[in-house]
């Protein structure tokens, strides 16, 4: 038979037994905070109508699509759950209640030049709030609130959500009128950290055409950094000359103030001039969290708030806040990185059973029972000598093995050895689940990013 | 601005909150049970190269899959669980141990023609079991007994495992000199509870050729039908004539014995000699599971022994046994039929937590107190009049609502309304996240169909 090599594209992750259980791991981790800020689920489909998903894309997006016919059907994959978000709210509008919450986590496609961590297949996170008319601003605030209480919920301590507005930087620029160049101006500063200020001043003059005081005044505008409050101290300065501007200040101030409110430590928030989201669709506050170790990762989750989310689709007036965590890329430099806590078990089950006896039923009724008090138990049946066994029981790197033998059901008892320390205990067979059940969550404790 | 249409594809599931909900918790309890039994997860690429896909398809299957071609590359998007499994297993065979125990629920792409209750996107929830040259029988008995504990933990009781043996068909069909036709027989007999036996007899002997003793003798041995030990006993009747027959015979007994012994009740498994599976690649035992109460839905379930894997992508000899959930189609049918349990909670979360005052401190930290228990608690924001509050959280149908006002911030207490019955309390502050974890976990109680 003429055989074909497997293989799995490029740029599309596919993980071994271990390693995919620790992903599930981090995964799992943000769904349980999203779900307990009270987000609905929302799953929708990975295929689209090309017309309906590039309603507004263009540029860099529409080259990296995936799209093709089908029959009479000109489809495409989805390159984000954003743009399927608002399809959704347009078209569910009347049975939706708003503010409405959702939180989807799913793959999204993009044909970018393949390259080490860049995937073309990878998931997203999202949660976003979205309103009916209007939506408070707090909600400004408690999104990176959450991001905040997730990454923490995960262990990781060196990340910092840095914080911007919109107006702010649309207002900035009316004041050296220059409003109508925004966008190209934030595209090119958005380059300051990778080629530093002298370059971006540079590029503001000679590929834009801005006159040097304005490269002057927004190099400096950009240069305004320290604590929180210094920052929005020194912005004090400028109000007062454009009122876009003095309305991005106010909001900032109050994202600030809130966000202590939700708990975020000063540490882990920083408002930040740089920040400008440039190519997006965000009307107000904007976020971009770094990991303060990796800053060459770049953004692990970024979001921001948006005036109007559906227009593509709806006259409905439909203001929203969002983020979105880059889960397949984080899991990738998390892993790279070694961050990942090797601690927690990656086998497939927490005990293996093994009968000893030609009659299966003891051994059936025990893993039973162990699955009943929520341990993965698995039935080994292969008719295999002992040491094949074992050593199947180390490859898998499971925790216990039980061995039900006909003096173990004799006796009323079950032999148990913790793999990990060697030692091998006989216990009552119907206390074994219990007794299994403190010493496997005890092995669960802790956060899936090591301290 | 010229708006598009907001659409969602016909024949791609998209569902509304509540609805998706539900769906989360069928597919988490089939997760649960098959995590609970050490089956590993598993998470292949949706796209693949079509040669790799392909390698083995044929006939309908290749008509329905949607393939494209993205730069250079020949893609497509998996129509099943099972090609992307032999893949991965013969990429990885020297990182996997056997027996290798994965599970996925994913979704798969099939271009059908769209009808009620076909989906062209949907999720596959499946299990396998691959040796690495030889998997023990005892196996084959175990993934059904899985299945039943799975629809057992879903709450659905009228339904049945039907349960055959292609080395049993092969075997009967050679002792009739018809081994050569065997799986075109298969196929027709596949149409006996849609078309009858008298239709099936014509087709047998029209379309391909068949004499009339062995159309006559194919039709009585369909025709065999009783209590599991019943149809053993009549197709003792049999053996000797063909070596294949005896042996399919005696791993039917093997399996119908160990069926019971891990613990599936008779009236939900059956011997069904008409079950074949005669498109697929199964060598022995097959199933196929249907609700007893709704026959015309077809197999929610089906699975079977296949004795080598990935014979198109390696040598090695891979035998398994795999069994699938038709995870979208089954939650249709639950929720057409009216079978979800409309008990259980389907708000976005528990609490809804009304902040009365203009500092949000104590609302915020009572939340985050909820959260820490477990409980998933929302914060209203909006400056909305109460009336409006209220009205978000019926139309939410969130079980309980809190409110904190000067009042109640004074006297350290929370006034919590339950909103079924309308009645309001105030609990102490510090005691008001266990009072309502006791009370939202007995609402979670109970399985996901009603009983």
């Amino acid at each position: 038979m003429e055989r074909i090599k497997p293989r799995t594209l490029s740029g599309f992750m596919e993980l071994l037994p271990r390693q995919q259980l620790q992903f599930e791991r981090v995964k799992g981790t943000i769904e349980e905070v999203y779900r307990r800020y009270g987000f609905t689920a929302l799953d929708t489909p990975v295929i689209e109508a090309s017309e309906v998903l590039l309603a507004k894309a263009g540029g860099e997006t529409e080259k990296q699509i995936y799209r093709f016919t089908k029959g009479d059907s000109d489809l495409a994959l989805r390159f984000d759950l954003t743009v399927p978000l608002a399809k959704y709210v347009a078209l569910h509008y009347n049975e939706l209640s708003f503010p409405f919450r959702r939180y989807q986590i799913g793959k999204v496609y993009r044909g970018e030049r393949a390259q080490r961590g860049r995937f073309r297949e990878f998931y997203q996170a999202d949660i976003d709030v979205i309103g009916d008319g209007s939506l408070d601003i707090i909600n400004e605030a408690e999104i990176p609130a959450i991001i905040y209480h997730t990454f923490t919920a995960m262990g990781l301590e060196r990340f910092q959500i840095r914080v911007n507005n919109r107006k702010l930087l649309n207002g900035f620029y009316a004041m050296l009128g220059w409003d109508h160049k925004a966008g190209d101006i934030m595209r090119v500063v958005d380059k300051l950290p990778k080629i530093g200020a002298e370059k971006v001043g540079l590029m503001l003059h000679d590929d834009l055409g801005l006159d040097q005081d304005s490269v002057g005044e927004i190099v400096s505008f950009m240069a305004i950094k320290g604590s929180n409050q210094a920052v929005l101290t020194a912005l004090e300065e400028y109000r007062g000359r454009n009122e876009v501007f003095d309305r991005g200040l106010d909001e900032l101030n109050t994202v600030v103030k809130y966000l202590a409110d939700f708990g975020v430590p000063q540490e882990n928030f920083a408002v930040d001039l740089t920040i400008a989201r440039g190519l997006d669709y965000y009307t107000g506050t904007v976020y971009e969290t770094f990991m303060l170790d990796h800053p060459e990762v770049g953004a692990i989750c970024s979001g921001g708030r948006y005036d109007n989310l559906a227009e593509y689709y709806t006259e409905k007036q439909l203001p929203g806040v969002g983020i979105a965590i880059g889960l397949t890329r984080l899991f990738y430099v998390l892993q790279e990185q070694g961050m990942l806590n090797e601690g927690l078990p990656t086998s497939p089950c927490d005990v293996l059973v093994l009968p000893m006896t030609g009659d299966l039923s003891p051994a059936i009724s025990f893993a039973t029972s162990c699955r009943n008090a929520g341990i993965r138990a698995q039935l080994y049946t292969e008719p295999k000598k002992f040491k094949a066994r074992m050593n199947y029981a180390d490859k898998i790197g499971v925790p216990y093995v039980a061995f039900l033998g006909e003096d173990e059901i004799a006796a009323g008892v079950v032999s148990i050895k913790d793999m990990a320390s060697g030692e091998q205990e006989k216990v009552v067979l119907a206390d074994a689940p219990q007794w299994l059940q403190g010493r496997v969550s005890a092995r669960n404790q802790g956060s899936v990013i090591r301290a």
